[in-house]
């Protein structure tokens, strides 16, 4: 059989990304996310209560693989609803949404699989979302910067059992900010608003996967909104992992990179 | 030697607290330190690049013990005013302050320590600051409450090697906030601006020291301001270690959570 890819999309540029790259995807929208649906392709409306008929949609469309793409809220579920196959889910579904978002989406992830799919990951569905190792953009960082992302990184790396935090902001050896459930631009925000006595350095963002993160499901993104907060935070730049986060909108990243002055460092 | 305190004065209420119950100290104040200089002590001005003439001065107080009592930013040091003393000491603090804050101040503490005095922690002075633990005021916490103070001591536990945090929300088993270098109350003030929608649930503040610190120095500390902030952010309550936390002017603070019904549990 050929393989068929849907995009699942959530909220973001991703989706119209992952589109514009395989005219012959199938695109999911679901009730209550608000996407916009890209012209020339398939397009599937859904329901998170109403994942069964998902399937059979998505089976008779002849999809053999599924790929997560932007940011969904936790969706409100309504059991008068619910179709057959997600009456045998919920119970599932609801005990891992006890264990937060991460676990939710990887028993979704779940059971998609046992439902037939592959579920493929943004960047292996368009590789050039990921920036080779060792790629920069923008200024050299200075020592201090390599020690501030460092220290960043080591902050990401101790929080990672706590399955709590994607981005950190380190300056001059202090921590400015790290990222929990609103953002990393919400943190970027916060960070803009230390008071100057505070601030021994510019500073750069940290952002990375939680080590040992499932890579299919919740991969940081950072675009061209991510460099003008960091900006706007003062920063001299921004570091990811080599193959750890997507870059969004690379030209327009590009771009406010070139007008902002900061750095861009994967390593 | 009758032993006798001097009252290392930095900002906040807790210099003043500890000059009203003990009227024979010493009540030191530095150079561009903004305290007020309670009635009725001995007072020696003091400043940071003179170090050494201080110490004369507490000596000739017949001073045996010191206490570091509130808040001191990172002072501006001018070599040109160095005494003999503070020439001696000053790379010894530089190299200090290049690894942070709390190392300076343990080098600080050390120095003082060779010179003589015994430092001691504001709560050996006035045990009163510190709460006996199972106390609780206010409403007792919800089963949900206490899993979330769980969560929080468990992320500053995961902290405590990066010596960056004695403060966490958690609302719901979800993250909203970690303090960082801007203090308790800015963090308060970026929850209070979460999206209704990211939360789950009311949610504590988790105030404590970071595990392994010298509770001589640094020693966390919650007032009335704490618990409106935390008001002001929509939580339930406050949890904080028994004997990890100086609870500053316990009578306001009561009035402030019986006005906003707030608990407040040590344990």
């Amino acid at each position: 059989m050929e393989p068929r890819l849907a995009i699942l999309a959530g909220t973001g540029a991703l989706p119209q990304i992952l589109a514009a790259g395989d005219p012959q995807a199938v695109f999911v929208s679901f009730a209550g996310v608000d996407v916009e649906v890209p012209d020339g392709l398939i397009h599937q409306p859904a329901a998170f209560d109403r994942l069964g008929t998902l399937f059979e949609d998505l089976h008779s469309h002849g999809v053999t693989e599924v790929v997560f793409a932007g940011a969904m809220s936790r969706p409100a579920l309504n059991p008068a609803s619910f179709d057959a196959k997600m009456m045998t889910l919920a119970p599932r579904l609801m005990a891992a949404m006890g264990q937060g978002d991460d676990a939710l989406l990887r028993e979704v992830a779940a059971v998609f699989t046992e439902e037939g799919f592959v579920v493929k990951a943004a960047h292996e569905v368009a590789p050039d979302l990921m920036l080779p190792a060792e790629t920069r953009i923008g200024p050299v960082p200075k020592k201090q910067d390599v020690a501030d992302a460092q220290k960043g990184l080591d902050i990401l790396t101790a929080l990672a059992s706590m399955d709590v935090s994607q981005a950190v902001v380190v300056a001059g050896g202090q921590v400015l900010g790290i990222e929990v459930i609103q953002g990393t631009d919400a943190m970027l925000g916060f960070v803009a608003q230390t008071p100057t006595h505070l601030r021994r350095a510019k500073g750069v963002l940290v952002k990375g996967p939680k080590p040992g993160q499932d890579m299919r499901i919740d991969v940081p993104t950072i675009g061209p909104d991510t460099v003008r907060a960091a900006a706007a935070a003062g920063l001299a730049g921004i570091y990811i992992p080599a193959g750890g986060v997507n870059v969004l909108q690379r030209d327009k990243v590009e771009q406010a990179l070139a007008e902002t002055g900061l750095f861009l460092q994967a390593r």
